[in-house]
């Protein structure tokens, strides 16, 4: 029997606690594997009366949420209540929101859970608390090592037709010029192939990798890094027995019947792997990390402030989220 | 009475001439609009031969080519014939292209074209052959300046459902960040704005620009470009009365529902403006040259070599091209 998803509040005055609810108001309609949120059910209740929705709220431990799931929608405590009103983060915010990712984490290490999907947290807000990460993946990323070396964790955006890792993420681009090496190519292409193998259930994952400039730097004349960085890359993984081609020109590596050849773009910078993934698959892209000791999915999106707590919400990037953690949990157990 | 297109040949040896045959055999199921090839018809007849392909070639002026259009594809001599096989670009086939491009600028200054349709050239060919302009659009404002100083020209990429204007262009993605200053950004708007307005029929264009960064640069956390020069250059156009949004997060501006909300999409570098029309969009983006005292389309593809004379080039984004000239003069003149 899968284990349930461990479901984090995010942070709790953005919109994390009104999808959490509207997927589980929808869960027979849309079949969704069972989860549970981690939080205060005090909150969540007042959060659903807020928006207006009749909601049953059990407080369970996480072995008893699978069975719970059907008829209820099951809360496992973190210890650490929420008052923050929608929009309005407020002190309590910060200690809320990381505790539900601790005991996420604590939950699928030990395999009371399948699988972490996490729901936006506000930076800016942890940061007010005393938070010392670059984001909510590193705080991942220390929480698996467990006091040990942290892994490095690999972003993945995730549609049903198009799935892009971007080498460098969250950087200015001058920084991401200058943080691309050959060797960050070859590491984080090498964990998308193993996470691809693994939890996606592709035997010999295809990749194609991007050019750094246009037309992929045409031969030296845009730009020398396609040759000096990228191909080398490439010539490395090829090596390695990996199947990746490149450096392609990356106007047109999205298009439909290009992205039939290959599993997964890798790409040199944040917005050249997520323009044409968010431009084909706004609502429904699912941001999953690769390189962690366990599965992790999150939705696309961020806390939206300005709509938590008003019913605007769109569930849609969480539900594929949970669709997908549970498809790579039933992969990995496999 | 509306004056027909001048369709210049491209490089002899690439599938200009191929496609250029290709759309006139499906005129009549397109509806397209009149227009003339320049080149030499020998060049053309021998070609139709390679592809297996029944034309009637008829050697006009660009006074007759309108009549001629139903019932054969008018060819306007230029004086320059080309002996270059599919492929295999000879010694004659710069000067032949070279030629193709000046009478298509001759008649459209004169007014016996309504519009300049270019098929594509081979740069490195050109350059073989002592061409010293950065490339074709360049060579086309020089002609268009006629001795004067060049007008800028601007590069935008349209589609039914997608315009976009790169305000760097052909240069490494290092070089975009150099050359990318707060006038060059307004200096392209204008002619975009100026252009839509005569060119497109809009009325009020209201334009999204792009930031640099991802994420627009997260109020200066991730680069400060945004903040230094594209907010400024913002404000410029928005004292001009122009209707200009932004810097807005380059990967969430693309969607389909984002896309509704504006006419063109100002984009800070090559890529971030290719990406996601040739992602939507591939077989009919049309390239469009704005700035220029006339009126040039272009398919959105290369010379293509490779298939020159197998019968697999896709006459699509020249279909494509030439519809949205047609349109463009019927704009101007109205």
């Amino acid at each position: 029997m899968a284990k349930p998803l461990a479901l984090t509040s995010g942070e709790p005055a953005g919109i994390g606690p009104d999808i959490a609810i509207e997927a589980w108001l929808r869960r027979r309609e849309l079949d969704l594997p069972p989860f549970y949120l981690l939080g205060d059910r005090a909150f969540f209740a007042e959060r659903a009366k807020i928006l207006g929705l009749q909601v049953e709220l059990a407080d369970v431990g996480p072995d008893d949420a699978r069975a719970t799931f059907a008829n209820a929608l099951p809360v496992v405590a973190t210890g650490e209540s929420a008052t923050a009103r929608p929009g309005h983060p407020d002190v309590t915010s910060a200690n809320a929101a990381l505790a539900s990712i601790r005991h996420a984490v604590d939950h699928v290490r030990t395999g009371q859970a399948s699988a972490v999907v996490t729901n936006p947290i506000s930076k800016s807000v942890l940061y007010r608390a005393g938070f010392r990460h670059p984001g909510h993946t590193e705080f991942l990323a220390e929480l698996a090592a467990n006091g040990g070396p942290a892994p490095q964790p690999v972003m993945m955006l995730w549609s049903p037709t198009l799935a892009v890792v971007p080498v460098t993420i969250h950087v200015s681009l001058r920084d991401a010029l200058a943080d691309l090496t050959s060797e960050l190519i070859v590491s984080t292409a090498r964990i998308a192939v193993a996470d691809l193998k693994t939890r996606f259930g592709v035997a010999a994952p295809r990749l194609a990798v991007s050019g750094l400039n246009p037309h992929a730097g045409e031969e030296g004349s845009l730009g020398t890094e396609d040759i000096t960085i990228v191909t080398p890359a490439i010539e490395i993984l090829r090596r390695d027995g990996i199947d990746a081609r490149g450096p392609l020109p990356a106007d047109t590596m999205f298009h439909a019947a290009a992205r039939k050849t290959y599993d997964c773009a890798i790409c040199m910078y944040h917005d050249q792997a997520l323009i044409p993934i968010k431009t084909i698959a706004f609502e429904d892209a699912v941001n999953v990390t690769l390189g962690l000791p366990f599965i992790r999915t999150s939705p696309d999106h961020g806390t939206a402030f300005d709509i938590a707590g008003t019913g605007k919400a769109n569930p849609s990037s969480l539900v594929a989220a949970l669709r997908l953690a549970a498809r790579m949990a039933a992969t990995r157990s496999a």
